[in-house]
């Protein structure tokens, strides 16, 4: 069978944590497995030439800051592959441009645009264990790299381009839990979850795995397992096709997301089109609406209250302010959060929604705005109770058991 | 005029040196001249690499060796390139690769086989200032390393390929001086000096520039400038070819070398071949032997005395081994010192060894072995007396004058 396995910067981190991955690799090789490695820089690397570029320059040329910062994966990738080759395991390390990885020219944040695994699959043939530094890929002659998760990206990617029968996303927890277990100390961990709820998981804060990995992985149709490279005897989290998950629970997490703010706009007038306006002028300033409720009062004034992300607010109020005489006031809420309900057998069965309102109302816990989709109920409440609320619907839906 | 700078690992070290080195690159951009750029990884981090890389292989694959360490010279090629797009100069970084150069696949100590400069011409014509990562090249699609020293033969190499008027090579020292300053306080430092006298001193101690590079810059005729980036406002020292140094002193300098062996066999029974024997085995092992004597004496027996660099010792011994029945004992001495007196002027003036001789007389210093060539006399003389044999020599010869 052939895996791609994902290490990042914290099972990098290190001469010892390197050799702890040289032998989960080694492990596979025995039992006769082909093995696509696909490695981060080594933990803090990359923060440490990001602050050296920025002492150097307010604003680096992003077409350099992408050569510097694909240092760290390169060096990465041949000290794994030094490793190996120490255990007698063949091996050898790719960059981005080795492995086939081409992007487009969007420097800092591309996109890849093909794999040409010819190279790869050579290696594969050959009987080696490559080595491919995360992150990475190029475009016209120069270096590219890919944004925040680009490693998983690669990884993905590549598994897809393969046809790897698995992509192991190796970090430092176990897998996907029924919630942060900092907060729910009695959180469980799944044992699989679809890439739909993954990615409501993902994109409400549960920090694993990155929502664009997971959204190609389900779009290559990629089997994917997170993982522990400390704790390689645990099972991990299989993330797959919904129709893959024979037994469907009615909810499988709990997530929360701090990092909201609710922005209130009072007594609009109510024309046609002004909701329109406002949420096509944030569209256009690339800021990220989430939550909307609008509320039509008697006097023919509307409320309305959405959420953007904490850092776009700056941006946000900038574009408010053509709005400003067009309403009574508009106020900004940072103390809240956005706690969700994931689950998939949310679809066929009623009442889920009824004991999250529930739960939180016996912890007397206001809801101020609720969205709900086909797998999830988001609610946002005070951020002073969000723990609270956290371990609450945890306990309603008996999630530890 | 076009210039190829190189720049050292201490000249590179840290921000504020990366700025200065921006300086001197905008000073000349601003005189209208063409500049490329030639960058050794900051001071430290190839060694810091190293030792990584030794921590979890004690003999670390040579092909991953030069992936791994080539990334110190991207990372200060790219950090160079930001700067100097801040302070409104158009640069490029290019690795080793992308500035086309191509080497034989004999990892860590490469030799470039060829250079094609087109993209680089190219960016030179587009106004860019060119920063090549040195060290390192490109063979079979792999990155290969040059060895120590290699970024220098980067320079001369890229120099000569696009004809450059002068390549200047940035440490920090102001130059080539006539001894050594920290021997001899009143050494002066040297206006000009031939290829071949840079050689002698090179390989001889003097540690600023590599015997490669400099053999490389004299068969591509390439004018090179030794020169400090911490005092750009010193006028360094120019190695040029013989022809275009217009007053040629009979002494350009005195040089010690103090890591070399003196293997003395001795009572060797004087039989045809013998001592071929002996140099043709020490040459099979890849050592190289410097300066030899030998003595016959009256009962039909010869002595053979020749030095070998200390990091040589063990293999010597080793091949000695087999000689060991031909003669009376063989010893090995570590404390000795090896003084050069370097200069164009003795191939026409007479009496400059006897000048020498007489000078370590005067000091009561024992003279080993001698060895001569057209523009140098070597000598073997014990350890502790090297620091005071240089400052006699210095006297004599009146270098500080």
């Amino acid at each position: 069978m052939t895996r791609v396995l994902k290490f990042g910067g914290t099972s990098m981190g290190g001469a010892d944590n390197i050799k702890n991955v040289a032998n989960i690799i080694k492990n596979y090789k025995q039992n006769g497995d082909n093995v696509v490695a696909v490695v981060s820089a080594m933990g803090g690397e990359t923060n440490k030439l990001i602050s050296l570029a920025n002492s150097i320059s307010k604003d680096p040329i992003a077409l350099e800051m992408d050569t510097l910062l694909s240092s760290g994966e390169r060096v990465s990738s041949s000290l794994l592959s030094i490793c190996l080759n120490d255990m007698g395991i063949k091996a050898i390390s790719l960059s981005g441009r080795q492995a086939g990885i081409t992007t487009d020219d969007n420097h800092n944040k591309a996109k890849i645009d093909k794999i040409n695994s010819s190279n790869l699959q050579q290696y594969i043939k050959d009987g080696y264990t490559a080595i491919v530094a995360g992150f990475q890929g190029f475009a016209n002659n120069r270096v590219t790299t890919l944004g925040r998760g680009g490693s998983d990206l690669t990884a993905v990617a590549i598994a897809g381009s393969i046809q790897a029968d698995v992509c192991e996303i190796y970090t430092d927890v176990q897998g996907i839990y029924t919630a942060d277990p900092r907060v729910v100390p009695n959180a469980k961990k799944l044992e699989q979850i679809s890439y739909d709820e993954m990615l409501e998981l993902s994109s409400l804060g549960a920090k694993v795995l990155q929502s664009r990995s997971v959204e190609l992985a389900k779009k290559l149709d990629v089997k994917l397992i997170s993982r522990s490279s400390f704790e390689p005897n645990t099972t991990g989290t299989t993330i797959t096709k919904e129709e893959n998950i024979v037994e469907q629970p009615i909810v499988s997490g709990i997530a929360t997301d701090d990092d909201q703010v609710r922005v209130g706009i009072y007594k609009v007038i109510d024309r046609p089109g002004i909701a329109g306006q406002i949420f096509s002028k944030l569209a256009f300033a690339g800021i990220n609406v989430d939550m909307i409720v609008q509320t039509v009062g008697t006097d023919g004034t509307t409320d309305l209250d959405f959420t953007v992300p904490t850092v776009s607010i700056n941006e946000t109020k900038k574009c408010m302010k053509k709005f400003e005489h067009e309403c009574k006031y508009i106020d900004y809420n940072e103390k809240i959060s956005k706690v969700s309900v994931v689950g998939l057998g949310m679809k066929s069965h009623t009442g889920v929604a009824a004991d999250a309102f529930m739960a939180l109302a016996n912890n007397n816990i206001n809801i101020r705005i609720i969205s709900t989709s086909e797998i999830k109920i988001s609610m946002i409440i005070d951020k002073d109770k969000s723990k609270r609320a956290v371990q609450a619907l945890h306990d309603i839906y008996k999630l530890d058991q």
